[in-house]
Parts: structure tokens; sequence; C-alpha cells
């Protein structure tokens, strides 16, 4: 069925309130899941909210909780997330980033115990929105094996970048697996292979069929050993400036949370003007396409969808609709 | 032949000012190509020699030229490298950003109109030795096609990302494509396939033999469409920051010069504690293991190479030395 925006969020709202957060502080929450289905990212906005209540009910989310600093060096902030919701505060950290990028030109924050941050463009989109040039990521539970090792220990930590565009800001968000695991379930439930190589199965072949790589959990990192040592580096830089867990120590735990993140803004439209900046991007962009892709640079597909599903609501399942009604209290 | 450190970087010294250099200007020059000779990075180090030193015959390098700032915000600051000596620029510029970041905790240099900074590793390993994360990354002329395209137009933008570490400093230094040209060149001058899938043949199919990439130029981005939407917002952020060029303006060009680059540096060791900085890190790697690689972790064949070469000198091919020789007057 077809949910305007308003109804989706004021439906997450509700829910939120009926589970112990204050309306100011479910607030954001609620508009950070609409804007993601909105932007069709489903798996981390409509299909995630449920687990994301019982992560409440089970006080691996603590609704109450707000960041507390920890030291700060001028352009540089440590923050203890204090087990909150992971969306409050990374967005606090994003906006604590951009102050320090209004005052210095760039800042960083380190976060640490906090829990997942659902989509991490949500970041990259605010900063964007604002002229500001972003670069963040997160660690994760151990879910990926190294190069060349067959037991997961290093996390796909998804890496944000993004640029202010005048025409669509440009938000890259990527994990350092091929695939995740959410699109091998998705193709295995459809009875699809992957359209490339996605990890390597029980014989130690390279394979594209999804249910072989669930079975073997040995999910392939991007550009194999690179992407292996790019996730190892993320994981310690964001244990290292948050003060707080690598993948290692979240994996001792049981369930993913406690997670370290990083924030990064830098004043680029104040830096290089805004007028050259969206030149210089319409320039590159018109030099490259992904051609097979449906959008040209990353970011442009979210956008299609979101204004889209703005002009014509956005088509939920009956099922999945059902279930948001009832955390809701409808 | 078996060659000493001091020798070899007073050959290259010697080269150096003979075609322009002052003593003091050639001195950090002549360092990092030794430094990366020793790492065991023939091909930014001696291999690559002579053709910097053609460079600079041919004018594309300016011996003479020293940076410029152009402007500042605090902590960050956008320079112009005035067609002068990649090394020394990029030294410049990693120099600039561990004093903002001594200063604000994080600084961030961009730095336009530079040359080839050779292997990307050296200002990582600058920057971590002094107890700093690093990372940084420049742009190349365009030699990569983007993901679905068959003609390059994106560089394969090689990335830094550096950890200080007791134990060994941890040093990524990786490109966007899954292998290099060189590295392409070397495998078919062997005669032997590559390990991994390295590109696609003229006939659309991936392929491990390098004689049907080098021939079709479709190497393989890492991660497929993730590497190329990386390496696309890497150029971007690279010429925003830096206000300089992007791939496309740099493929206009006869010769790949003009670049833009970024550095950033963080206090991490003041901001976190050197001790439990160590721990973690030694945590970490602990749980993971490239093992399929001859190290556990980035940084760490450079590091086993250098020590290697500075006890038993490096063996170097009988011609490249006479070349080198030829270069320096001798």
């Amino acid at each position: 069925m077809k949910i305007e925006f308003i109804t989706l969020k004021e439906t997450f709202l509700s829910a939120l309130v009926r589970n112990g957060f204050s309306l100011e502080r479910a607030h954001p929450i609620a508009t950070v899941f609409a804007e993601t289905t909105f932007d069709g990212v489903f798996s981390h906005g409509i299909n995630r909210f449920p687990r994301f209540i019982s992560d409440i009910k089970s006080g691996i989310v603590v609704a109450g909780a707000v960041p507390e600093l920890i030291s700060d060096m001028n352009a540089l902030e440590q923050w203890d997330g204090r087990q909150g919701a992971g969306i409050s505060n990374a967005l606090h950290c994003t906006e604590r980033s951009l102050e320090l990028a209004r005052q210095y030109g760039i800042g960083c924050v380190g976060l640490r115990n906090t829990n997942h941050w659902m989509r991490g463009g949500t970041y990259g989109w605010k900063a964007a929105e604002e002229g500001f040039m972003f670069m963040g990521w997160t660690n994760t539970t151990p879910n990926m094996p190294p190069w060349g090792g067959n037991a997961p220990s290093l996390g796909n930590n998804p890496f944000v970048l993004a640029l202010p565009h005048g025409e669509g800001d440009i938000v890259l968000d990527m994990a350092m697996s091929q695939y995740s695991y959410g699109k091998l379930e998705w193709h295995k439930k459809c009875g699809t292979k992957l359209p490339e190589y996605g990890g390597y199965n029980r014989d130690n072949q390279l394979t594209k069929d999804p249910s072989e790589i669930l079975a073997s959990e040995r999910i392939l990192p991007i550009g194999l050993w690179k992407g292996s040592a790019l996730s190892l580096v993320l994981d310690l830089a964001a244990a290292i400036i948050a003060g707080g867990n690598s993948t290692k120590k979240i994996g001792e735990q049981k369930t993913e949370t406690n997670l370290s993140q990083v924030f990064i803004s830098i004043d680029v439209e104040r830096h290089l003007g805004r007028e050259q900046l969206n030149q210089l991007v319409r320039e590159t962009l018109s030099f490259n396409s992904m051609r097979n892709e449906s959008a040209q640079f990353p970011g442009q597909r979210s956008l299609r969808n979101r204004n889209y599903h703005h002009e014509h609501g956005v088509e939920i399942p009956e099922e999945i609709w059902e279930e948001i009604l009832q955390l809701s209290g409808d």
C-alpha cells in the first residue's frame, strides 16, 4: 500500500514514544527512518524498524541515553554514546563535526559505545546539504573473513564520503564487502544468482550462488586483499579516534553494540566557493558515468527515489505496514 | 649488485644536483627514492628515478619551484605546488598537516598543480613515525574505465591510511585498481597469469591474462562498482580541497602533471595515549591476519624489507645501476 511521508514518520514517532523516547528525542529518529525508506533503502529504513524497537526492549539500545563529551583538542573531539540510539548519537556527532568545521575548516569526532547508525549515507547527506564534505565510517561485529582466511574476523565497516553539489549531492555509502548479507538473502529468496562473484563456497571456489556463500560465511571483501586491509585500518582508526572497541572486542559481546565511529566534516563550499565547486563537479561527472548502474554518480539513485516517493508515496508491503502499526499502537 | 643505503642516496643526490636542484632541496628527494627502494618498492624507487630526471629535463617537473600558500582556514590549508617535484611538495604538505594537527588535533592540506608523489606510503610513514594517523590521496591521469564502461576515464587514485604502532607502523597504500599497470607488465614479462581476475579482455570476459588486459585497457576497479565510485569521489574531493584539477582535466594534458592531492593528519597518540593505542592495535592484529599474504598487516612487508636491506644492502640489477650512475655523472 502507498504511504505518505508524514504518515510514515508519525507512525514511527508514535512507536518510539511508546518505547521510552521523549517526543523531542523521538523526532529525529523517526525522520531518519522515514527518509531512509523514502530514499529506497528499506533494509535500513522500515524493514529495520521492528528490530530497532526490539533492541530497545532488550536493553541493547538505551532510549534515555545522551552522548557525553569525553575529551577535546580544538578540532578533534571524543564522545561516549552511552549505548544510546545509534541514529541520535550519529546525528549529534555529525552536527559536532560540522560545528568544528565551521570554526576550524575541518572537524573530526570519534564516537564510542554507540549502536548501529542504520544507513551511513544519512550523515553524508546532512553534511553535504549544508555545503560540507563528509567522511565517516563505523566498525561492525566480525562478519567477513580477511583475505585468505575462512572465518569472519573483520567487520564490513561501512564508509561514507559525501560532497555537496548544486545538482544533487554526491553521497557514496559502501561497506567493505562486495555484497551485504541482506543482498545475499534477497537473491536467495528470489532464486537468482549474484551478478558477480560474491564469495567462496566450502570447496574454496569463487561463487555467484548466494546459498553457497551464506553456508560458508566466506563473503568477499571488495578488491580481495585490498578491501580486507582497508577494513582492518578503518576498524583500527575508528577505535583509536573514538577510544572505543575494535571489531575484535565487539565480537566478544552477545550482540552488535558498543561500536566505534568517525565523523569528519570539511568546509569545502566556503573553502572553494559554491560556484567553482559546482562547476568542477559538473565537468567531472559529465566525463564519467557508471554506465550499467541506474545512476551516474553515487547518491543519484537515492535522490531519484526520494523525489518520486514524495510525489507518489512509497509502496510498503502490507505485512510490514501491519507490523509497524502494531508497534505504534494503532 | 648489493648497494648500501648511503651509496644509493648519494648517487641520487648527485644526479639531482646535476639537474638543477640545490643540495638542500635534493636531499629529501634522494632520501625518499632511497627509502622507497630499500622498502622493496622498486617501481616508485630506483626504477622510476630515470623518468623523474627526464621529467625535469622536459620541464614537466620544475626543479626550483617552491609550494605557495593560497588560502587557509585555521586547520584547513590550500597550497599550489607550482609544478615542483612531487616528493618535495608532498613532504611539505605532510609537514603542514602535521603542524596543523599539533595545533588543532586534526589538520588538512589540499595541494594542487603538483607532480607524481611516487610511493604514497612515504607520507603515511612520516606521519605515523611521529605518532599521527594519516589519510591522504592523489588523483591521476585517466587510467581505469568506470564500472560498466570500456574506456579509461577514472584515475586509479592511490589512497593511504597510516596509523602509528610501537611494534611497526600500519601503512595501507592502495590504488583503486585491483592491479597496477606495473604489475600487469611484470606478469607479462614473467609469462605468468595474475593470481586473480584483473580486468576484462576485448571479448568482455574477465581474465587473468595480463596481455589481454594491457590490450583492452580495461583494468578492473577494486570491488567493481564500489571501487569505481570510490575512485570518482576521491578524485572530486582532491580537486575540491586543493582547488585544482580533477582527473578529467589532467587527462586533457599531454602528460600526467598538475595533480591534486589531500593530506590529513590526526594527533591520535596524544588523543588516546601511546600505551592504550599500542594495546588496542596489538589486540586487533592478533585477531586478524591476512594469511596468504607475506605480511600480517599493511606496512609490515615494507618494514621487513627495510630492516633486511639496511643489514645486507639491496640487490640492484646491474643495468639499472649503470643507468643511475650515468645520471649521477660517475
